[in-house]
């Protein structure tokens, strides 16, 4: 699978027990994902608890994360442009949390489409915000600060925006994509306040 | 993983393509079922419809599937005895089967709590038939006919009915369970016949 051995500077999961145990485990709390939007009651509209759940089926599965995934393994080894990258990075981590604005938003019945249109585009910005800073700090960063294996992804030979685009234009990527996240919330009130927040952090971070 | 190569009698995914790969096929199919679950009116009840999406993820996770999955990779080289592989199986295999039967139920809006009660015993008896005639076949029949790589449960050194039975105790118990399954089905009408054949199919299979 993956030859990270460290996360948030403790052993990943595969380390510290087996590779299938940590499948299973995976396995296991994306059913409990699925059990949890069925055990609440998350709005008024049962129909719109049932697209909940379609959102997060969508986001998981072959024209989501799996097939980002699916993606990322035939591409080791290869040149790939930025917008394959895009479209690599769309699915495999971008897909779920895309997913997460738009199942927190579908908990409110006060947001217009256009306004579920403008989160949704937030949140595809620091989807690929986030996979732009991970790049960068895999190479940039030091396996203590960071708290997991840096240089994994040179040594595995794998398509990163740092690759493609050199440190200095990566960086500048990711605070674009963060001000178009952040340009995204101009017109919500309330908790996007704590979505900037979360943008910021994404980009700023340093681990 | 797995040491199986064949699977009706053709190579299994992990074996034609890779590890890697199979895994994300099984990952999108998972989602999918979910998908499927939400893109059909299956109960004039939205409420139930969330209800049947709680029956696959509870199936499906860490008290279900997932976690019989976790007792099987436990137990290799354990000397199980004959609860506590049911108790594996239960979960295992048998989990996603009481859970299809469960889900096919919920569909209709004339079954009254007896009759599901009924379907689940039918559904957790024919689950564990399945296991000990997978265990029987696995023992006595040839890979040409099974399609799939016969022996391979004694050579990972896992428990199974057979190793815990003994061969003709173990095909007795798979009869016993069959008539339990049908016996469970006596009261239903109409559909309860091709469950009733598959109950027979499950036991009386040669492959």
């Amino acid at each position: 699978m993956d030859d990270d051995v460290l996360r948030r500077g403790k052993p990943a999961c595969h380390v510290e027990f087996d590779v299938a145990t940590a499948l299973l485990v995976g396995d296991s709390l994306q059913s409990l994902a699925f059990q949890l939007l069925t055990e609440h009651r998350l709005s008024d509209d049962p129909a719109v608890q049932i697209e909940m759940v379609k959102i997060l089926a969508v986001a998981c599965g072959s024209r989501g994360m799996a097939g980002g995934q699916a993606i990322d393994l035939a591409s080791v080894g290869q040149a790939l442009s930025v917008p394959e990258l895009e479209y690599m990075h769309i699915h495999k981590t971008g897909a779920l949390i895309r997913a997460s604005v738009a199942l927190g938003a579908r908990c409110s019945n006060t947001l217009a489409p256009g306004q579920l249109a403008r989160l949704d585009h937030y949140a595809k910005c620091v989807g690929l915000a986030y996979q732009v800073v991970d790049d960068v700090l895999d190479q940039e960063s030091s396996t203590a600060t960071l708290g997991k294996t840096v240089g994994k992804d040179a040594a595995n030979n794998k398509p990163t925006y740092v690759s493609a685009l050199g440190l200095a234009r990566a960086r500048a990527l990711a605070e674009e994509l963060r001000e178009e996240a952040l340009a995204a919330l101009t017109e919500l009130r309330g908790g996007a306040k704590r979505l900037a927040e979360l943008a910021d952090f994404i980009v700023l971070r340093k681990f």
